[in-house]
């Protein structure tokens, strides 16, 4: 099948070229690429970029994996397991990142050199990991967020991507898209976005380092409009397993979808005047939301919690079902509460307020199929214009 | 839950009194309502609408519904049944219709009066339909269309609305969605999509017609955006089928759908430059995809030929699966193809092109997540800007 607007060979050509003429005027003719982060994707993420390192001439070959060093029960470090077996034992067993691929336990280390850093952590981690890192990037790195789930604070959505240019002083884009890390490491036919700020030539550098036949990226001029979409998709889903767990069919589910990305789209574009339509069409946006509606933890989990009609709390269902692993989606639904009752708008996002009021239990799980007779208003709302 | 932007009852008002200080000139101050077509989908408009014409005083409370007369194994006719039952125990069983609910097997007699005719009959049959009621609606009548699955011929698509204004010399309107009929007959949530062509108020006569608390309707300046929507999906519905058979996973059946839902906009807007990009964001758009590409004959039967690895064809599936039935998408795929060969479009057309091809068994079902190094460039295409 032929997937429109993606890179393809040919275009990978031009682009490399394109990069070996603009390589960094400190003599360095090749990109150096570091992984910050082993987890489950961010080892898929080395395999992705590792088989493009290993071909293409403008970059070096070598890809630096930050490892959060643990002893695993056998007694052995884990970078040192993976630089044996070449291998992500923990996190992806099974799957060879690449003989490319160096684990490296010594963050500072990791990026010494690096003139493109990959940000795959939890995102909670993104605040002390950049600490770390002040005045030890190279000043002409460019960096890439892959972290879903940043925080959205009263004041507005608190960026990964944000973050790390303010503490690191460098520009950041970010990966998003419909990305389950195990059918990618599959090799399974998939898609994900490119978010950049300006520099198109950057961007379709991180294009080209994570594009293969099988994972095909697009890039957008929208920043905020991708990482917003990788966040505000977990609000859905909950309403989505809310649909399943009261057993109302696809075509209830559809319309909670829809309404669901339609909110997505409203808020990201009150929030960020500069947030594309666009976007919502991209692997980050309709592409992600679908995958966590039809799978996906929070899915699963607010399905329960319909089945119970609400009686056994998210704290309870989430020990229970997720080994004490916490849902993003239920924090993300407070998290937006709060920016929408601050700005008072929780009648301009009807699915959005009533998740959240569910999830607390002031509203019954059935609450979301409920017509009410308030219809939002944008015209109250400055600078709202055409949000839908 | 509050879903945006829809009537909400308080406009429901305003658009009453509305439509009552512009009734017709002829003196008559109420609308009168027929429905041509009493199948599960038209027993179910019937039942919507009756739902509204009974408590809404700028409508009369009858609906008139032409039923195509058949004798049941009672030897009762349907008809009689019908208006004895109050039901229509044939394609819609246990389901009340509504006592204003009038069936009528005279086609002439059902549309004499009426001044808002409801078109929902198997789209063969509506050329029959449109030349028997020649000379025989209200020149002042209006009309919208139900049916999905228009055909598309070389030239272009042969748009059903289009056919009954040549024909009948009326406005028509389309309304779709995501809406499986017997989940809507049971009252469970549900939106719909009103695509008018200039004249607003009637757009706003029609959402107040289908308009329930669980059936919520949108307007959009958009006919043939609307109506392309219904038809185009079920070519994609066939693609997810494929992924489901190849058991892909929902990674790539999202990323397969999204790719469909940018053809479907792309080949909507060089058939029609005035489709709007908004209106794949409404129910009749993504919404109606999901449900088609979850559940769905098109999908079901694409399943079953993927996992034959196209040994049996689609003709040997369908008689086994659907009693004979035959499936919209196929042919639908056959028409849009013959369209993007005549115009040598079929590399812009990566999906649509491949399910094809898939159908008639040149490709296989996998060929639908293969890549391929062409790569469409919309600039060959005069008028595309931003078709995409």
């Amino acid at each position: 099948m032929v997937p429109a607007l993606e890179v393809a060979p040919q275009e990978n050509q031009d682009l490399e070229l394109d990069s070996d003429m603009n390589s960094n005027c400190n003599g360095a003719t090749q990109e150096r690429v570091a992984v910050i982060g082993s987890g489950n994707w961010g080892s898929v993420a080395s395999k992705l970029i590792a088989s493009n390192t290993a071909k293409l001439s403008s970059f070096h070959d070598e890809v630096r994996m930050w490892v959060f060093e643990e002893t695993l029960p056998s007694g052995e470090k884990l970078s040192e397991v993976i630089n044996r077996e070449n291998e992500n034992v923990k996190y992806l067993p099974g799957v060879k990142l690449g003989k490319n691929v160096v684990a490296d336990p010594d963050l500072v280390n990791t990026v010494k050199d690096a003139t493109m850093l990959v940000f795959v952590t939890p995102h909670q981690f993104m605040e002390g990991i950049c600490k770390r890192l002040i005045g030890k990037v190279r000043p002409d790195a460019q960096a890439i967020s892959l972290i879903k789930g940043m925080e959205v604070k009263k004041e507005g959505p608190c960026m990964i991507s944000t973050l790390i240019t303010q503490l690191l002083h460098i520009n950041c884009s970010v990966l998003m898209g419909a990305n389950i890390a195990n059918e990618i490491a599959q090799e399974k036919f998939s898609e994900a976005t490119v978010g950049y700020r300006e520099d198109e030539e950057t961007a379709l550098k991180w294009v080209l380092l994570f594009s293969t036949p099988y994972f095909l990226v697009t890039p957008v001029q929208d920043v905020e409009g991708v990482e917003l979409c990788g966040t505000l998709k977990n609000v859905v889903a909950l309403a989505a397993g809310f649909v399943d767990g009261l057993e109302m069919g696809n075509n209830t589910k559809a319309a909670i979808m829809r309404i669901g990305l339609r909110e997505m789209r409203a808020f990201s574009k009150l929030m960020f005047p500069s947030v594309k339509n666009n976007t919502f069409f991209e692997s980050c946006g309709v592409a992600d939301l679908i995958t966590t509606c039809l799978g996906g933890r929070n899915r699963k989990v607010a399905e329960a919690f319909a089945k119970n009609n609400g009686k056994r709390s998210f704290d309870e269902l989430e020990a229970e079902m997720l080994q004490g692993q916490k849902l993003q989606g239920v924090s993300t639904a407070r998290e937006v509460y709060e920016v929408l009752s601050h700005r008072g708008w929780q009648e301009l996002f009807p699915l959005f307020t009533t998740v959240y009021e569910i999830c607390i239990g002031h509203l019954s799980p059935s609450a979301i199929v409920e017509y009410s007779e308030h219809k939002p208003n944008f015209a109250l709302v400055d600078g709202s214009a055409q949000v839908y």
